[in-house]
């Protein structure tokens, strides 16, 4: 496949609200995942490791709606722009928000997600 | 300087409308800048092939106004947003668009710069 099949059938499963189904055919065995905050998330190494992270944000937020945009491809990487809409289950306020994915391919899978959004309250 | 500082100090120069200044003083000696197109800046190399195309761009463009929004900081790159309103000088319609705009940073200085945005018509 090239980056641009990958990049646009690993976007499409993401507009159809799949997120598992797009993590499990796209996400390489040793996918690198980053988020811009401390803790236990901030680096993720290994399909394993990324799906414990998406289920454990999945469990712990009420989804509202949400919008993907893109996908933006610029030689081996790609742009999402996410439109997110949800309330934690913890408790706190309804977030609507920007978040940006920057997708790094190689071999037809994805060997790298980074995630961009301003800095958590 | 840590990345959120020189992030900052970068994003401060572009939302003054300082791109000059901007490039002069955090581009790396060395540093790499991909866009998203064929032609002869897809890729640059070094800081003066860098300028090159940016001159070539401020010269052959009418800029009607712009905003960068950012900088989203994750590990050793930033993100910026760009809301770019310009004219081609050579003709065409006037463009108002959103372009992404991902940074590098090593030691201080932006070693690599890489531009997303829809394909160009």
């Amino acid at each position: 496949m090239t980056i641009q099949e990958t990049a646009e059938a690993f976007t499409a499963l993401l507009k159809a609200g799949d997120h598992q189904g797009a993590a499990e055919r796209f996400n390489a065995d040793d996918i690198r995942s980053f988020e811009a905050m401390e803790g236990p998330y901030a680096a993720c190494h290994g399909k394993a490791a990324v799906k414990a992270k998406s289920d454990w944000w999945f469990g712990n937020h009420e989804v509202h709606g949400g919008t993907v945009e893109g996908p933006f491809i610029n030689g081996d990487q790609f742009l999402l722009v996410f439109g997110l809409d949800f309330t934690p289950k913890a408790g706190g306020q309804r977030v609507q928000a920007t978040e940006w994915g920057l997708y790094t391919v190689r071999d037809g899978k994805i060997a790298e997600e980074r995630f961009f959004y301003p800095p958590m309250a």
